[in-house]
């Protein structure tokens, strides 16, 4: 903390400007709100938002499946921390755990049949809550920024992981 | 849940378009890494991105100190939520919460000079990351958009509070 403190005050703090601060607070005055009340029209589905992101993106795979490693890449989530978030999926019966046909050491995640129809029926509700909460209110330049702008800042923190696990890593 | 369901079956449901679907993952799939990024860029300064929130709120208001009432409509927050939210900036001694002069029954929370010391020592950092994982990755356009998207968002999530609300006491 003292190495950062020096730093700071021996160089020129960049102090947001007005138009950076309206971004920077209209993001983080608003997100935290507007996924409580996603995740309040989710409830009667059963369903937090990160597990419907688990199950879109299972249902997209290639025979509903994939490798555990590849999800917790997707989802940026450490082995461990995929496991906490897969307990209840598994748990409640959406989805399971088995080993490969091709290689029994690769474990694969697999929406079942009944995490697909709890997904079916629970995407009509959450597309309606998704509009109504964020996407009616945009318009087409503010979906393309939004969309470019949070890419950018995902490949960022992405690279920036990388970065710290080759650190940690060299090898 | 019944209702839902048969409102789902018997009205056309409006998927999201390319171009909608990458705004909304892009949010979606993104808010929580660069959430818990800017928190651990944080965690030397002792504070949460929540407790930062609060300290600039209070920083920013006359005297430095606002009304109870008034800072929980600010942070979106119920009496109780609020309370949770500061016992531990007033137990570390940053928040003193005290009764207002004017009317003793007004109470308000007021930012210390230990809170100030601290809100400033953190600043210099603080900004520094939101500057390297967020602004200083976007240009003008993306900057304008942020900004006037998640404020409608954020307009949009307290009209539906204020209706809620008010559904519930009509008086």
């Amino acid at each position: 903390m003292s190495d950062t403190h020096s730093h700071s005050r021996t160089t020129e703090v960049r102090w947001l400007t007005p138009l950076e601060m309206a971004a920077w607070r209209g993001f983080v005055e608003t997100y935290s709100d507007l996924v409580t009340a996603l995740e309040a029209d989710l409830v009667p589905a059963g369903l937090t938002l990160g597990d419907y992101q688990v199950l879109v993106y299972l249902s997209e795979a290639p025979e509903r499946s994939m490798r555990m490693c590849d999800l917790a890449v997707m989802l940026q989530l450490s082995p461990s921390g995929l496991t906490r978030r897969l307990d209840g999926l598994v748990r409640a019966g959406l989805v399971a755990r088995r080993g490969s046909e091709a290689d029994r050491r690769v474990m694969l995640a697999e929406l079942t049949d009944v995490g697909m129809t709890r997904l079916e029926q629970a995407a009509p509700t959450h597309v309606e809550s998704v509009r109504r909460r964020m996407i009616d209110l945009l318009d087409t330049d503010e979906l393309e920024a939004m969309a470019g702008a949070f890419d950018k800042i995902r490949r960022h923190l992405a690279g920036d992981q990388l970065a710290t696990s080759s650190a940690a890593a060299p090898a």
